[in-house]
Parts: C-alpha cells; structure tokens; sequence
C-alpha cells in the first residue's frame, strides 16, 4: 500500500484536482502548468484537513512530506527559510473547493523574526517596510494562531503612537515599529501562555493547524450552512513565497485586464507603480501609471506580460484581470481570474470572442449576466462621478435621472408640459397622483414599498422611482423636505438613481443608456436557446408595445384595477362601491363597461393575436376609496370648525362607509374572487368588457385575439368552478349576441399556500395557473411586504439572517416547495394545463433559472425586465443559471 | 350463468347487502328480518342504476323482476295495483349506501288514478284527503318524473284558491281538489307533450328510470363531491307499500323513543293521534297525546309496540327514534334510527347501557357527542322557554347568562361588586376594558371576531361572550343600543346565549349547569382509551387550575400578551415601546419583569410539577397603543380647540409613534420572534423572568417545574437558532446565578406556511412544535380572521360555499397537510421531537381526531373544552372519531 499523498507542488496539481487542492490551489498550479510564472509553493490537501478535524492530529507523514517540499521550494526560489540574508517568506492561505471569502484565516510574511526581519530591510532597502511587516506578521499570528484578542495589539499601536506624537500609522518611523515588535511579542508572551516562535518552521507548522482549524470555525460553519456547503469537504492549505515589488528600481507591481473591462474593447489594459507593493496601489498614496508607460521603462517585461495575456485568454477563454509584481527584474504573476466588466463590455467581449471562434454562442449566453441587460436600458450615473448620496431608499423602479423637486402632482404635470425636468417627491402615492408621473423624469416617496402604485406603475413606464426613502421627511408645508439637517426646497436639482435606491443632492452627470447592435444579437441567439416562454406583465397598450419591442411574447399578467385607478374612472369606481343595491351598483359598473372595453381592445390591437392574460379586479374595495384616517380627522376638522350639517351627514357617510370597509388585514380580506362571489355583477362587467373588445378587434383586424381570464386568489376549487360558470355564461352570452367564435381560456393565479397544497383539485377547473408569486411569498412566509420592506425584512438582511429579499428573489426552500408541488399535483390530474409565472420574479435571473428546473411554461415580467428574461432563460437551458439559491 | 339479480323482497335482505340495498333499503329489510311489521315491498339494486346511468337503459331482465316482485307484493298486502277497490299504492324512494339527504328524488301514492282514488276516499271514508293525495301525487310525478316545473301547479292552485275564495289550502272542498286534478292533468299534457300515465305500472317504470336519473342530477353531484362520494355507486330504489293511519278510528300514527330523550330514563316515550297521518303530528293542527294513552285506546297494540321496543334496542343497541302507522287495526314501522338526545340523556343512556352490560365502554364513548360535554359545564337557556331572538353575532364564548345592560368596564365593575347582574355591551373591547369583565356576566360587542381580546378572556373565564353582534348600535352618548327600530336602556335586562350568539330582551329562564357522577364515569373511561395528551390553553393561574379540575394534563400554550395586557403593567409597557434607545427599554423593561415573574411562578404553582408551554410575546407591539384613527382625530380636536401647545406636541409625538408602528397588515408584520429578534432585551426579560419564577417555585415546593418556552412566528430555521441561542444564555444564567439545575425546552409554534414546508430545517433546533392551527389558517387560506368572521367567510358558509367555518374545524384538506408534512418532515430528523396543537382546533372534535390520526402528541385547548377533548381524543382513538372532513 502506498502512503497517501498529502501535498503537491504546484507544478504537479491542475484544474482537475480541485476537489484535493481547493480552488486557489488548483488554479496556481493550472497557471504553473500552462507556463505562468507564479510565485512557487505548495498545496497541503483537503484530505489532511479533514483528517486534522476529525482526530485534532496531522496524518501520518504529513510533516515529512511538507520538510521535503519546503526543502524542493527553497531550491526553487534559491531563498531559505530562516536566512538572514535572503530569507524565504512564506504566505500560508486557505483554500476550500467552494469559495468561502472572508470565513477561514490567512498568515502573510510567515519566517520574519529578529534575523531575517534585517535581511528584509536590507534587500528592501526600506527598514520601515520591514518592522511594519515584521510588527503585522506578529499581530496576524497572535491573533490567527494562538487565538489573541486582536484588540491587545491595537491598544498597543494606539499607545505608541500617542507617545511619539504620531496622528497615522504611517507617522511612525523604522524604530517606532521595531520597538513595537518588542512589545507585540511580550503582549503575545502574556496571553498565550507561550513566547512567539522564532524558529520558522515552528511557525509554518503552527499555521498550518490553525488554517486546519479555521475550517470548523463558527462563521465558516453558519456560511456554509447558509450556502448548502457540506461540512466534511475539508480546506486545503496553500503555501507560496512571498515576493516584494519593493525591491527597487526593478520591481513593481500592478493590476492589468486582458481587454478593456469598460469598453471590451480587445486592448492591454492596467495600471502599475514602480518599487511599490501591491497595497500601496489600493491605498492611493501614490497615484498609478499606465500599462503602456510599463513597456518604456521595462520592455522585457512589458512584453513577457504581453505573451502572458494572450496565453491566459486563449487558456481561460475570458477576458483575465490578473495582478503581477516585479521583483529584482522577475515577473510573478500573483492571481489571474475572470475580470468584472461594465454591461456594455460583457457584450462587446461576448459577441467578439463568438465571433472569433473563442468561444461558442452558448458560452457567450453564459458569459453576460442578466442584470447587466437591464443596465443597459436605463441611464445610469456617470461611473466617473463621485457623488456622495444624501440618503437612499428602495430601489423600487431602475434608471436615473437629474431634476427640480416638486411636491404635487399637478405641479409636475403643469412643469412637465412646460419640458422642465422634474422629480416628483411625495409622501406616499395614490391613484390621484400618477398623472403627474407622465411628466416627472421619476419619482420618490418617504413610504410605501415596492409594489405601491408609483412603484408598479413607475415600472411599467421605465421611469425610476425609489419608494420607502425614510429620511427624506416633507415638511408639512410641503415647500421643503429635510434630510437630517440638509434642507432641500422646491426647485432644487437632485439626482435620484431607482437601480440603487441612491438620492443625490445636484445635477450627478448621467451616461445614457447604451443599447447596441450586439444587444440584439445575443438576444436572439437567447431565443435560440431558452425553453421557456416570455411574456410581459402589462396594464396599458403602451406598456404592451414597449413589451413586444423587447420581445414578450404575450401578456402574462394585466391588472385591471389599474386601469380602474385612472381619474376619470375614479368617480365612477367610487359610486359602484358606494352602491347600496345591487341594482344601483349595476348602473355604475354599466358607466365603467365602455372604459373597459376601450382598454382591452388597447390591449389586444397591441398584442396582434399573442395571447392576453388578463386577471379579473383583485384589490380589497377600499383600496379606491380615501384612507380612513384622513376622512375620520376631516370629519373632527368639520365638527370644530362650524360645517353645515349636511357637509357633515355627507361625510359621515363617507366615514361609515370607508369604515365598513376598512380591514384589519387587507391582504387577508376581501378581495381576488372573494369580491367576484359576493358581487358576481363586477366580474360579469369585466368579462363582458373583454369579450366585446375582443370581437371588435377580430372584426377590425381579422385577428383573432387569444383571450386568457384569470381568477385571482382562489384557495378553494368550488370558488374557481362557480366564477369559471360565470365567466362562460357571460362570455358565451357576448359571442352568442354577437354570432362569432373566439375560443377563451379561463385558469387562476396559484398564490395561496392552499391553492399549492390543492393543485390538483383546483387544476379539475383551470386551462391555466399563474404562480402570482409576490402574493403566494407574503402568505407562505408571513410577510406583509409593505410593513417588511425597511422593517423588519430590511433588518433582516442587512444582519444576513437573509441572504436575500424574498420578494426579489424567489424564496426556491419555502415558497419554491410549494410552486414545484403544484407543479406536480395539477399536472398530473390536467396533463396539458399551461403554467407560467406573473410574480415580480419572472423578472429575476435565479428566480428565472428556478422555473426552468421546475417545468414551467413562461415566466411574465414588467416590459424592462423581458430581455433580461430571454437572456437568463436561454442561461437556465443551458444549465449555467444562478442553480438553487436559499434565502436563508 | 345465472342472470344477475336486480330487485330483492325487504324479506330477502339484510344489513350486510347495504352496498346493493342502499341504506335505507338494508334497514327495511334489516327490520323484516328481525319479525318488525314494516309495509311490505321491494329493493331494485345500486347495480341496476349504475347499468342504467351508463346505457340509458334498464338492464336485461329487470322489468321481469319487478313484475314478479310487484305480484308477490299484491299477494302479502291483499291489495291490487289499480284495483278502484282496494288500490295497492306504492311510495318510490332513493336510497344510497351513503346518506344524500333530499339530493335525488321521491314519488309517493303512485298507482292514483281517476279510477283508484274512488277506491281511496271510500276505504279511508275521506274524499278530501284522497283527492288531496292525488292532486299532490300528479304533482310530484310531472315534477320529478316529466321535468315539468313545479310552479305551474303551484300557480293553478293559487288561481282555484282565489276562485273560492281560499284563503288557506285546507279550505279547498274535496270537490275543488277533483278539479284540480283534471287542471293539473292538462297542465301536464300541455308542458309534457304526453298525458298523464293513468295505467300505475306504466308509472312504477317512469318513476324508476325518474330515481335513477337523479342520481346524476347536478346538486347530488356536487354533494357527492364535496363528501368524497364516489361518483360510480349508484342508488338503490325502494318500492314499498303505502299505508294509511287516517282509515278510521282502528287507524291512527305516532312517533315514540324507546328511552326518554330529555333525561335519558328508561321509560317509553312518545305521542299519537287516531285516525290521522303522519304529517297531521308534524303540522301541529290537532294535539298528539301521550303514548301511554294507546294503551287505554288499543292494549294490544300498545303491547305490541312496546314488544317492538324491546327487540329494537336489543337489536340496535342503542336508544331508537320509530315512527308508526296503525291501519285498520294493524302495525306498521316505518322507520327507527338511533334517537336523538340531549347531553344529560347521552350520558345516562350511555352510562346505563354500558352498566347493563348491553355494550361495551368503547361503544359507550362512541355514543357521546363530544359537544355535549360542553353544554353540560354551561348555563343554557331554558329549552321550554320560546324566545324569540333580537339579534344575534359570533358565538365567541359558550354559556347564557341574563344581566341588565351596562357599557363601559367601569360601571360593570361598580355594579358587580354590588352583587348586581350586568351585561356588559361594547362597540369593541380593548385591554383596558378587561377588568369590568370579571364582573359582568357576559359580554357582547358589536364589532371584533372569535379572537379578539374579550373573547379569548371570556373563554379563559368561562363567562359567556358574543362577538361581532353587527346590528348592536351603540348609540354615542352611551346610554342605550338600537338594534333596527328596538332600543334597549342602560339597566334594561337582556338575555345572551354566547353557545349561539343569539340576543334576548328580557330575562329568559335558564337551566343550570348539568354535571353529574355520569360526565366523570365517562371521562375516566374516556382516559383509559385515549392516545392523546390533553393539555389547555391557560394565562392565568385560575385558568390553570380550572383546566387541571378538568383534567388537563398540562399547560400547552400560556399567552404572555394578556399578562402585558394588564391595567396596572400597560402604562409600563407603553413606556417601554415608546423608549427611544435600548437603554431606555430596558428600564421599563426592569420594571415589567417582577409582575412577570409573578405570573409565571402562579403558573407553575398552579400546574405542580406538570409541564407548562409559556409562548414569549407574540403581538406586533402597537396593540398595546391606542388605535391611529382615535389618536389622530383627538389631536385634530385638540387643535381646533385650542388646547396647549405642549398638549399638542405631546399627542403629536403619540401619533407619530403610533404612526410609526402602524401596520398595513399586522398578521403579517413585524411580530412573533421578529420581535425578539430586533429587540432581544424583551424576550431576554421573559425568558429571566420564567427562570426566576421556576426557580422560586422549586424552591418553595420542592417540586421541579417541567419549563417549555415556545419562540412564535418562526418561518426560518435561522430564526430560531438566534432565539435559542437568547434563551439558553438567558436561562443558563439565571441557573448559574441560582446555583439549581432546572431542565427547560425550547420550541417553536408552527404557524406559517413556509415552517410546514421547511419543517425538517426547523425541527434540528426545536424540542417541540405547538400548530399554531389559527395562524396556520389565516396564512393557509389567506383569511384574516377578523376580516373573514362576519364578512366575506359568513357569506361562504351561509351559501354552502364552505362547509365549515375553517378556524372552527380544521381545514383537513389544506391547512392539514401541511400539518402532515411537518409532521413527517420533522420526525424524520428529529424522532423524539414533542408534536402539539394549540390553536382552537385543540377544542374541536373532528379537529382532535385528525390530530390523532396524524400522530400528534397533545392538544391543548381552552379549560372549559378540555372535557370535550378527553372524550373526542378517545372516540379518535376508537377510530370512532369524525374521520376525514373537509371544508370545500
């Protein structure tokens, strides 16, 4: 039997043994294989580490298989451990199979002690280089390795630093920093029970254990909970030489990208400083050069780095932001990985290397994310602008833009039409406000959340909007609102950013939006790919247009109380409501029919045969009338102040009214096709509505429309039966009076746990399910979205207990369940039921992802989200989609 | 072969041919079978119904059958199918295996015609009645066999009444009835297309094929489907002979009960009339007389009857309901079935069966309704008092009480510590309002659900409490309530029934409690059988002791929302959420733990050693702060009249903290464990406080208190590690503090959705799961209960939407499988994890017997259910519980 082998040079790993040698390792070792210079070290396996957890014991062998690689290292690097001289220094990092960042220890500068701490210096030429990483090697090793409060080293600095007067770290001279080693090593001599190891291999052997440990650390164990990670992987140890850019006028050091990350132009881009480490490039003490400059002072390098880029791209087959140092004149090449991109550059990279033959069309797919799409369709800030944020808020609706703030809508209209540039703030939203957003460039609000009106409705414009801003606070006035102590009045400019919540005070300068030819044509090599549908979530013809320019493929979700909201209609909604007979309230609904007809016929004129869905009236009545607390304190204000006695009966009636009304859980109440059970008149006026409209536009255009009506929230099948029988009694009525024939398909939103639970009864009476997401997540989780978001949910996910807003992403452990089951049950007892997706994640790539997996038809987003949809489809058919995400 | 047999004598059955016979068939041949004198005829079989459902056609041979059955009928009866002189006439009833009470059709005195009613009217020596007979029977046979619409006689009849001059029906002459034959026979041959079939054979056959028919008809469908009735059983068709108690003065009917029904005493109970019918007794239009009569009146055939008696209940084995006929001189039974009973009757028939030794303690259980327990432990109204209602709302708490009529808490208690009887009546009840029920009899609001505070305290208390009566006005001066034009006064007396809701002006008798030796005979036999854990939902030390004298065998869910509730802790608790640091919190919070304290050791003082569930504080905290509609129009009137600016300031400062906490929808915002998660000092106050309380209690009893602290509202596993992990440091250290040693386990409700589906992440950190069955309903269906009750859940119930109330029986179909799946879920990880109910399901039989069958551990309910629960935990366990409901 032979021993098991526990460490590999780099030169003996390679991609393939990832799962022995972490990531890290195995990509140093893929880059010594190909020929890149790197640093030269070794990799201790994912084997040793779980042997270490589980007996708390190196395995047998393991010291001597790291004495005979350390010796083949210092051979390597002609530099030896524990020499005064020249001394090897040693890097010591964890390296798991998945990427844990942040979660297990690192020890740098490993082998400095009093001797070669003076080697350093000398070949540095810089002794305060030298202490400073002498003074951090030891606080780094207290604290990783003998387990020190990290706090003691602090207080120790902090100490010194008053004593000589100095204001920064960096006011401290080479002996300030020595005499703090002495007094680091005397703390550390204090509270671990045992003096700093001066011996280097003592050192590594020590490190190597705690990064071993490290893996069972607390953090790491709840990370990896949280991200499905298995517990018995086990993290390899990489062990590397240190090398120094500080060595003189023939080091350096540098960042490059293989194409440009801004433009993905294919150009050597970078930056690099002269006898600098790496940090001092972060730090911004010394202001960096260009690439190019690299080639004039060291042309030999210049050109070998050249050579390097082309081999990394040809090898990774993507565009490689790698980071390089120069020491004594020899280029190492510390880390290459796949370089973050701007939008436009992930297609310009994309389309080119597919171009090229680099790559194929799939892999290009696979290469953009889907967020970046919708960047491209909306301004953006100027990335070169440095604008500090005065507050923020809900990133409800993406886009930015600069203008003067207004208070009231009618003030935007009336600014708007004069073609100045506004920013409508509001307190919060209602329907009597949103013509004023036709005429503000976006629009802000202190409350409300993501699905308010101005939210919804901001989308389906593609304006930007951020709702739920809590500081911005309107003074009653309204001729100013306050931040904190800023002041911000009428007419000021402000620049808002809805893809970032993000509020600025001034005119930020914008980059426009920037769709290019290559847009297209990912898009369509996506369609070539994706199996599932795409279709739009729309409410206007406009909408609707905007949509089917971006390519949805129907209408998945039109919400008809929006169309109720406009303020024409209002009056008319409102009489219905006030109805107190059924007789009365069928006058009403009759003055409402022509307007209904008239946006349905919008709708399918705009669709030109692609299928509609369009879900019957949903919100809880009172949702059309004025809040209960505004008319209750009017009604005090009209008692104190002397009102007619009948102003005052009428609006006690009104109060009665909205107070009959009101609800304690308005999401919980009366509405979807609970108002269509007790008020069967409502839906019988809608249903007549769309089936008119819809013979009008067949006898218009020889188009027959393809009709889909939706119940909305049934959670009980006998409640869909009784409203599919008045949907085709009505419908059939309409047809039969008008002697044509339009098929119609009737099928509900699934957006009840019970519905999910009961698929299969329910799925008896439906042509079709709708997931409504948004609903079925505030049911299944118990979260009311408008009192969640900047609540308790925002808490939530700043202190991580969330990894994710589950309204933005599909919760896949929770609500998921249940969609995969109705999946299962309605299916199996309506083989060709049609299933799609109208929640505001059809708009979301690991949501999109999610319902590939679990066999749905179509996801249904807003009309900006649909490229992005096509794109993440195509991604979840290839299978390199998000995969399954948890929120917890 | 041998032909397949169709049609059976009632001599040829039996009970085990039910699935063939029908029920109602197998118990008329059960009766022959045993020597009861039933009038004779014959069964055509389920299998005849099927063969004619699915071809249209009778099956092969089937007429043949009749023919002989309907020869050997004449033969046993003496009588003649169409004879004018003594006419066999015949009743044609449906008769399934499974009970569709008046879902499929009946014909009755077929074989009139215009010959055989002369026949009738002189062998009964009543024109009248036999023309009567036959007009009906014309109607009834064109209705339910020709499909003609039953209005059209109704309205012929109308036009003769107004014609003579008739008031009433029974002032039509035996002559208007005989022409009102001829015009109904027209009208048939009008709308039928065909005339009246006056040969009676001719009508046996269409009347057949009629009851096949309507076993497919669509409301016997839609019964069957929402009692999971197979679709492809079938009825059967009984043929049976019509008999006559109205032929003269040896003729005469009545009803009996073979034990008395009111008290349960063996003695023979019943009424009768001669020379009358049955619908005679049940129109109320002569008085019955007493049974005993018939023994002065007809000796043998009373002696007869009671023989009959006898054989029924040795045959039945249980207490029997008998309807009978005597025809010239001849007994006939028509029906017997198990008697309906009061509660005290239940109980002693059971107890006195059981004593001699006619059944089993198993079959005695069996015969108890558990509801009937819990009318036992309640006044009730007087069953011979025949008040009419006023009005009536939910039946929040059981019981009658009659008081005068007080409104405000205040005057409840002044008057109540007086010895005086009041009624306290409320728009809606708030915490303040608590006090004032201690003294009142009951209570009733006008607005508030099953759940709002006065119901669930009343409950605790056992006061009688009726919620949401909607048409109780109050008015605004407070000193009298309409209810339409009715007003009723301060100190006027009402009588409330809260065990149906139902509001009585006036003092309406009541009858007192009703618990005898029998109701603990039968709860001990109850405990001997039963596999559940009964525990009860207590908050208070009398609660618990009151439950305990009941048999509760722990507490199983303690509120601590109530405790905070308290007049003199809300100031306190006020003070704590309006404290605007965390510091200042926890001084209010200091100030709260010694009145918590005291509450828990009460608690465990109480419950000896038993185990004790306390949930920490589960309400979003503006409950505890008065409502936004009344502060915000207080501070209108403030500033419309004048009041200081400091006044002014401060309320503004309340209504924007109110402000600040209010909830669109509260159910789903910021309460349960977000809670303690966002502000861990008050749960870390709770959880010292149980300690402390534990601690004190061991110490002075000695006993160790069995402490379970249940975390509310966990939807992610996350969320209860963090709580647990509070909890055990909080605990522990009180332990370490104390120097004892006091095991305690942590749980979690399951209450949401996404707990059930995730039920095996959450089980890894939980000790035991309470199904929080009412939240679980509420996100489930998507019902908030305070929304539903009285508004959009009412309108279902009362039109047969819904079944059931699902917060009153546990929606077995939805919310139970999630039940299921936790349950499965979490066993799976954690085996000996504890599994209980706590909602009000807890209290509900058929709820209890799905809990049973699920494999729950316990459920816990209010005191005054836990005798219902220990009787129903047993019948499930005798599997002779209400098996699978549903609510749809």
């Amino acid at each position: 039997m032979t021993a098991k082998k526990y460490v590999y040079d780099f030169a003996e790993g390679g991609a393939q043994l990832k799962s022995l040698l972490g990531g890290k390792g195995a990509n140093l070792a893929e880059m010594t294989s190909i020929g890149i210079p790197v640093p030269q070290g070794f990799v201790i396996t994912t084997d040793a580490c779980v042997h270490f957890s589980r007996t708390g014991e190196y395995p047998e062998g393991l010291s001597q298989e790291i004495d005979s690689h350390l010796a083949n290292l210092q051979k390597i690097t002609g530099k030896t451990f524990g020499d005064p001289a020249n001394p090897l220094l040693l890097s010591i990092r964890s390296g798991s199979v998945f990427s844990m960042p942040g979660m297990m220890d690192t020890v740098l500068n490993l082998g400095l002690n009093d001797t070669t701490v003076a080697g350093l210096a000398q070949s540095t030429g810089n002794a305060r280089f030298a202490y400073d990483s002498y003074r951090r090697f030891i606080n780094m090793f207290g604290d990783v390795v003998l387990g020190i409060d990290p706090q003691l080293f602090e207080d120790a600095l902090t100490a010194k630093k008053a004593e000589v007067g100095a204001k920064l770290d960096t006011d401290l001279s080479a002996e300030d920093l020595k005499d703090l080693t002495v007094r680091y090593k005397r703390l550390l001599q204090q509270h671990a029970g045992r003096s700093f190891p001066d011996d280097p291999r003592e050192q590594l052997d020590l490190a190597v254990g705690a990064v071993f440990k490290s893996w069972d650390n607390n953090r790491a164990k709840v990370y990896r909970q949280l991200n499905n990670i298995p517990d018995d992987l086990g993290t390899a140890v990489n062990v590397q030489m240190m090398v120094f850019g500080n060595k003189g006028e023939t080091s350096g050091t540098g960042v490059a990208f293989t194409r440009n990350p801004a433009t993905g132009a294919s150009e050597f881009y970078g930056e690099w400083l002269l006898n600098a480490q790496g940090e001092d490039v972060v730090a911004g003490v010394r202001l960096p050069r260009p690439l190019i400059e690299l080639k004039d002072v060291m042309p030999e390098i210049y050109a070998e780095l050249d050579g390097i880029r082309q081999k990394l791209e040809a090898h990774y087959r993507d565009m490689q932001d790698v980071e390089f140092t120069i020491e004594d004149g020899k280029l190492y090449m510390l880390q290459t990985r796949n370089g973050k991109r701007t939008a436009a550059a992930a297609l310009q990279i994309a389309v080119d290397m597919v171009e090229s033959g680099m790559i194929t069309k799939e892999e290009g797919l696979g290469r953009i994310e889907p967020d970046a799409l919708d960047q491209l369709l909306h301004p953006t800030l100027d990335p070169k602008a440095k604008a500090e944020p005065l507050t923020s808020g809900l990133n409800a609706s993406p886009g930015a833009a600069s203008g003067m703030v207004v208070f009231t809508a009618n003030e935007a209209e009336r600014r708007g039409e004069l073609g100045e540039k506004v920013i409508l703030v509001r307190w919060e939203t209602n329907p009597d406000d949103i013509h004023g957003l036709v005429y503000a460039q976006g629009v802000i609000t202190s409350f409300g959340g993501m699905t308010s009106h101005a939210a919804v409705v901001a989308r389906g414009m593609g304006r930007p909007c951020i709702a739920g801003a809590s500081e911005v606070k309107i003074d009653p006035t309204g001729t100013y609102f306050t931040v904190g102590d800023t002041a911000v009045r009428e007419n000021d400019w402000i620049t808002m950013d809805g893809s970032t919540g993000r509020i600025y005070l001034g005119k930020v300068p914008l980059a426009p939006p920037q769709i290019s030819g290559n847009f297209d044509k990912v898009l369509h090599w996506a369609d070539e790919v994706r199996v599932l549908g795409v279709r739009t979530n729309a409410d206007t013809p406009e909408d609707a247009r905007r949509a089917r320019e971006f390519g949805a493929e129907g209408i998945g979700l039109c919400r008809t109380e929006h169309m109720f909201m406009q303020q024409e209609r209002l009056p008319h909604v409102r009489n219905m409501i006030m109805a107190e007979t059924t007789e009365d309230r069928e006058v009403h609904l009759a003055e409402l029919l022509p307007f209904q007809r008239e946006d349905f016929e919008g709708l399918f004129r705009a669709m030109e045969g692609l299928p509609v869905t369009i879900r019957l009236l949903d919100p809880p009545l009172h949702e059309f009338l004025p809040d209960y607390v505004t008319v209750s304190v009017q009604l005090e204000h009209m008692k104190c102040t002397g009102a007619s006695p009948e102003e005052i009966a009428e609006q006690e009636k009104l109060v009665a009214k909205v107070k009959q009304l009101h609800e304690m859980n308005p999401m919980l109440g009366t509405r979807g096709c609970r108002l269509g059970i007790q008020w069967p008149e409502i839906y019988a006026m809608q249903v007549r509505a769309i089936m008119e409209a819809a013979c009008n536009v067949m006898a218009e255009s020889g188009k027959v429309p393809q009709v889909e009506i939706m119940i909305p929230l049934v959670g009980f099948w006998v409640e869909l039966k009784m409203m599919r029988e008045l949907t085709e009694k009505t419908a059939d009525a309409v047809l039969a009076e008008r002697n044509v024939e339009i098929p119609y398909k009737v099928g509900t939103m699934i957006e009840l746990p019970r519905a999910a639970v009961t698929a299969d009864e329910i799925a008896q009476y439906a042509d079709f399910f709708s997931f409504g997401t948004n609903d079925l997540t505030q049911t299944t989780l118990g979260f009311s979205r408008d009192d969640a978001e900047g609540k308790f949910l925002t808490f939530y996910t700043k202190q991580g207990i969330l990894k994710a807003n589950p309204f933005q992403k599909l919760d896949q452990d929770g609500v998921g369940r249940l969609v995969a089951m109705a999946k299962e049950k309605s299916r199996a007892v309506n083989p060709t039921i049609k299933l799609g997706i109208c929640g505001e994640h059809g708009g979301e790539p690991s949501s999109i992802d999610f319902c590939h997996r679990v066999g749905l038809n179509y996801v249904s987003c807003s009309p900006f989200r649909v490229p992005l949809a096509r794109l993440a489809a195509a991604q979840a058919a290839l299978n390199k989609g998000a995969g399954p995400a948890s929120n917890a």
